[in-house]
């Protein structure tokens, strides 16, 4: 068995590192157990990425166990395997360890200390920003979703894709796309989903429990935050708010915020969106979206935020409407200097 | 020239028309000019699949002319020739007229008598209820969409998919599978995208002008439909209600209301979701939406509607409290028949 103890950095051809499915694919045949890990506030993708690779492993005769530091969300429980995984591991940890969407050990609440040393660590994933922390690492960031290089490695290894196989690879792709309409889809994820569909997946059965299952209290938010839509700078900015009382009068805990700011960034006309959440009477966070131009992480900085061109967050230290008012001047600015300001 | 003057009924193998796209292709090729039809309150589909066809005839050489009986709706307005789309046609019209996704004629407000008798009358749609009324037919309830049987027919023609034509034939399928989440989706039809994809499309900005663009007076119609929610039936049943004064404060026209009842369908542990809208004092428009298993049909036609088992409407004449109170009753008694009542 090839010696992973020493973490080799990866070697780099030009200044795209080495990847090898193949060299991969032969470490986990070779492993009799597996500890699979996903990363923290767990999404469709690193889920669906780990259980298939998992139930892959599992057909092949290895001891695998999922690894998670949080509980997996309410609508991915319908997943195959998806009540398998655990906020631990047995000690002392399997020899060879699987990290599935993780950019970095952070990902998953670890150091690099914390790996035992003997362990062989591989590391898949599609995130630029991916550390090769690895002794295998993995990384395309051509791919939409963890669950297409995924999708490579299980045919790597020869295993077969079973019906639950290609149910954890279709939500994987499905929600890491935003249903196939994030630029991140390629030719590529069409014919990998053209292939998961000829198993026999029930994919809507599959949309339904993954994008159908809002919480009540999540629609009350909606409600409450639509009631504080106002469009300014001559309908090309749209802002909404979530003060402290509309949290407590829909019953809604501030992660339902999720996706909210979308139904103010698709009113016609509009370029940015923005919503502003109260944490307490003196903290705002905001999400700010763009359309087709405006960078909002640029925006984003001069809070101390950031994030993409498109999607970007920030928290002012001051009260909520103070907060919005800094907003709307930033982002007003940012609209004026326009396109190529 | 053949003669396709008479009305020929389809021939019939079992219970199946002939279908032939080489006969329709060579129809086509011999045609020097062709009007193109599409449906009364068009939809990404018709338009699409028209508009990806006529720009292949044109590029054979061919006079094209689309027409439509509804203006192009503005969300559609961007898609390659949209805006020469017409609400006539000229005098005398073309020898050659081909019907896309229109089941029957009165789709485009005709009768058989209004067609030329002269005319070679070409009918291409993928719904199941076509009534065969052309001389040549093409009709597979198999694909998602229209735009999937007009990509064959334009490859039968022998033209290049070009970015314009590609555009089309995206918008087509995207917006009849609900961007792929419907069963009518296929491995074929995510295949069919990935050839679209490599036409170099940019499908992110499709998505933004077909599904990003609602009008402000919608999103304020929305706010007043999740203000109405209720949960009833012990979580099973959602309830929303639009009265009068509710389309005057947001400024929206009924049509808007078109999508608002799957924001009550979503909410979590839902299987049932009704939208009532108030048309007159004394009458009440209902759209009603089912997750798994309540055939919502049923309880349509019980008020003289209809529609699919999972999606379907009726009218009362009654006030809107009355219709909602007799709605709920015969919705509850048909939760309480249970799945297998």
């Amino acid at each position: 068995m090839p010696s992973f103890c020493a973490r080799l950095k990866p070697l780099l051809i030009g200044m795209m590192p080495v990847n090898n499915l193949a060299e991969m694919a032969a470490a986990l045949k070779k492993a009799s157990q597996v500890a699979l890990f996903s990363h923290v506030s767990p999404d469709g993708d690193c889920i669906g990425s780990m259980l298939a690779i998992g139930i892959a492993l599992r057909k092949m005769g290895k001891e695998v166990y999922y690894y998670n530091p949080d509980p997996v969300p309410r609508n991915l429980a319908f997943l195959p395997e998806a009540a398998l995984v655990c906020e631990y591991l047995p000690t002392p940890w399997p020899g060879t360890l699987l990290f599935v969407d993780c950019a970095d050990l952070a990902r998953v609440k670890l150091k690099a200390d914390d790996l035992p040393s003997s362990a062989s660590v591989l590391n898949l994933d599609h995130h630029i920003s991916n550390e090769h922390f690895g002794n295998i690492n993995f990384i395309d960031p051509q791919a939409s979703a963890s669950g297409e290089i995924a999708f490579f490695l299980i045919s790597e290894l020869g295993v077969e894709i079973s019906q639950e196989i290609a149910t954890n690879l279709y939500t994987a792709i499905v929600t890491d796309t935003g249903s196939f309409q994030y630029s991140n889809t390629t030719a590529q994820t069409h014919r990998l989903i053209a292939d998961l569909i000829l198993k026999d997946i029930d994919f809507g059965n599959i949309h339904h429990h993954v994008f159908d299952q809002k919480p009540l209290s999540q629609v009350r938010l909606l409600q409450h935050a639509l009631a504080s839509l106002e469009i300014l700078a001559g309908g090309q900015l749209a802002v909404m708010t979530l003060a402290l009382e509309d949290f407590k009068a829909s019953g809604a805990e501030e992660s339902l915020t999720e996706g909210l700011v979308n139904h103010a960034r698709t009113v016609a006309g509009v370029e940015v969106a923005v919503l502003l959440r109260e944490i307490t009477l003196s903290e705002v966070r905001a999400g700010l979206r763009s359309n087709l131009w405006l960078n909002v992480n640029e925006v984003a900085s001069k809070f101390g935020g950031g994030g993409h061109k498109r999607a970007a967050g920030c928290t002012l230290y001051q009260p909520l409407l103070a907060a919005k008012e800094s907003l709307i001047e930033a982002i007003e600015e940012a609209l004026c200097r326009g396109r190529n300001g």
